[in-house]
């Protein structure tokens, strides 16, 4: 909170009063806490755990809420929120409209927001998670570790990798952002929401704001090496063990992104007329933005046509890789859910025969099987109950709908009148902002590390 | 196709010719195919199993359309094959606008393909699909009978059962109908439409032509006999075997219908100030309508308000019960689905806990939860990929989305402005008409029978 302080001084904007306030607060609240929780740690339990994750998520989602409501923004406590949620779990709908006219500590704190929590992302997807064995990275887990002793070495040597790879890829997008002419201020907000794929913007107009395809090329870039498994950025530093094409969600990712792009690019220069490469550029950066769960828009890509419409639909579902700040079903899923269909095809064809499901070299565990049937039940089931909920709110069917979608995949835009990518969610009544900011919390946390605390039989003993 | 022609001799209308001319034009193809296979039968494989059963409602649906085609409808050839793909698999889109000017040998026909189509998918879910160890009833196959060897005799005790069963239900829903004042043509189709969940009428008005609360409700009724699993019919006669609760997707199902029912009768008398009991007849009939996969309306229920759609799209996905004659989910994936679930939150919690899955008395054998694991993929991965396709002959979202959730779950109303309950599907290009025939037969044939034929080591040797 002190670097949007800063900024604020350095504009003379009274918000820095806001953020150094709001920190003060923070500050006393964890010195209360810490002070009440000395002592004795509880046994580590399983649903300990769980409950742990998700109390993170919910104070980091308050704390990224008090500057919000207090400043001059004018937020309901339900918008602040919402914005905060959307903010933390990298999702980046936005309630907030004028944003070329807000202060920029603000706007510095919605882009950290979301870097801060990018890195949450891929540090509890990669290190807590799989511990808890649960997540799309569960089945990672059983690959890269062979004893469950090695957890506690690997996470102290992964986590300052992930951190300096975060770091350096942050750094990069910032220098070419800059080169390309961004002032340093949106060269950095942009840079951080970029590699987090969240999505929030400091202009109304999104990417659209810099009307230049560098920008939008090099964003694409940045957006896909944000999407991918963040393991691979520091296997890169360990030469025997680079081997970036041995994970099969990236070849299924890549190819997602290639093919929804270049379907989109041939059906407006068949539909629109508008000429290829042009159409190639803008088609591959929205697609990439809402496949890689960012949020971005270079422009309103609902007016290209009913085609186009289709597949960014899709797209909004797929999400990037595991183990990357991506959300959505993502990519290591869609591989197994093939393997599983394709397996019980066989077995359906030739009772007798032997069929095993592998993912990349290894052998999928039928508990990786699970893991990830369990995500796509409760996935869908909770993007209609979500939808039934928003209804009652008077949301029309399409808004319901995909606003429960991109919350819960955690992409930013839906479809529709009112929160597609050329409007937001300020329209929307509090109850539904706190439905959705719920949502996204399900999402980030892959659904079951929230629900199973709701679960009775958890607390039973 | 001789009772249509009967129908039309009556009325002095030429379309008579059209069926005997059809008639006898299949008699002869059937006679051709019959003398083509005679000899040495092919030995029985799964895959053959797959085969015949896609190629006999395939052959349904070409029967089918021959006389839609050539008589005085005037319509495409995509139009009559949707119209009677739609009839075969008991689903109930149309393409026909002005159904009460149609020649009655016409509306008896398409009343006729439905009934046949649902006796056809008791038939197949209760005795075929079970031996190719697929489709909703996997599970009670291997409850029911202790040996495979059992399964021939036990089909032919079965079906006589299931065909009485079928058509004493008709007949008396035929009587009903008539006694409050229908005319016996309506009401002999509307019985044949209503047992079979499958939503075709003869008014373009659906049953709200007749206004008249009484057949609401007899509608409601029969409509939910049509959805239990028919077994219950003939254990009705085994007086020791008769346990209507012991197999809990009937308690799933009838709780849904009730508390759906309910929901949307309740925001009615909030939003709209309709009274309540009024309210409560007219929701539940076009909420069981629904979720029954029969698809009549009495009125268009999306104008009562958007909580009401949100409550009928989440409807459109849940069917009835297994063994019956609706599409959709069904009743016993979604308790095997929770059953799934609760377990793995158990385990998750406590790791070296023994769980058990159980359906009623039995347990749930693992082969169970794949094959709905494996039949919740296809469904939604269809569903998306539909909507794809759909967008890509220029239908706008809602249209694309909700005709391939009506045409795969076999209901028949869609949502938005062109195929909601006051719309049909007429305005829709040929070619979008070919993938929603197909999405129907995929769906009637619960996925996996239809798409193993279109995977490729099917039919490698």
């Amino acid at each position: 909170m002190l670097i949007p302080a800063l900024v604020d001084i350095a504009d003379n904007n009274q918000d820095w009063k806001v953020f150094v306030g709001s920190s003060a607060l923070i500050g006393m609240l964890c010195a209360l806490v810490f002070m009440a929780t000395r002592g004795d740690k509880p046994r580590f339990t399983q649903r300990l755990g769980f409950l742990i994750v998700t109390s993170v998520w919910v104070f980091g989602a308050v704390v990224g809420t008090v500057p919000l409501y207090v400043s001059s923004v004018n937020l309901t406590p339900a918008g602040a929120f919402f914005e905060s949620m959307s903010g933390i779990t990298a999702t980046g709908a936005t309630v907030i409209s004028g944003l070329d006219a807000l202060p920029r500590g603000i706007l510095m704190w919605r882009s950290l927001l979301q870097w801060i929590g990018g890195i949450g992302i891929i540090g509890m997807a990669l290190l807590i998670l799989p511990t808890l064995r649960t997540g799309g990275m569960a089945l990672f887990h059983m690959e890269n570790s062979d004893k469950s002793d090695k957890v506690l070495p690997r996470i102290n040597q992964l986590s300052g990798g992930l951190v300096a790879a975060y770091m350096v890829l942050t750094m990069l997008c910032t220098v070419a952002y800059t080169g390309l002419g961004m002032s340093f201020f949106d060269a950095v907000n942009h840079a951080m929401t970029t590699v987090a794929t969240a999505g929030f913007s400091t202009h109304d107009l999104s990417m659209g704001y810099f009307d230049d395809n560098r920008i939008l090329l090099t964003a694409t870039l940045f957006m896909i090496l944000g999407a991918l498994p963040f393991v691979i950025y520091i296997r890169a530093f360990l030469p025997r063990r680079f081997h970036l094409w041995r994970d099969p969600q990236i070849k299924v990712f890549l190819t997602l992104c290639l093919v929804l792009s270049l379907t989109i690019a041939i059906s407006r220069r068949i539909i629109n007329g508008t000429p290829f490469d042009e159409a190639m550029i803008s088609s591959a950066f929205n697609l990439v933005s809402i496949i890689t769960t960012t949020g971005y828009a270079s422009e309103d890509y609902t007016l290209w046509s009913n085609a186009a419409i289709g597949v960014f639909f899709l797209a909004t579902f797929l999400g990037g890789c595991a183990g990357s700040t991506t959300g959505g079903i993502k990519a290591n899923r869609l591989y197994i859910l093939y393997q599983v269909v394709e397996a019980n095809f066989r077995r359906l064809v030739r009772p007798n025969a032997v069929i095993r499901m592998r993912y990349g070299n290894n052998e999928i565990a039928p508990e990786g099987v699970q893991t990830v049937t369990i995500y796509f039940f409760l996935f869908f089931g909770t993007l209609l109950l979500g939808t039934v909920i928003l209804s009652m709110y008077g949301l029309d069917l399409i808004t319901a709908f995909t606003a429960t979608l991109t919350a819960l995949a955690n992409v930013g835009p839906g479809f529709g009148q009112v929160i597609g990518p050329a409007g937001n969610f300020s329209s929307l009544p509090d109850g539904a902002l706190w439905v959705l900011s719920v949502t996204m919390l399900l999402g980030r946390l892959e659904l079951v590390t929230v629900l199973i605390l709701l679960f009775p039989a958890t607390w039973n003993d």
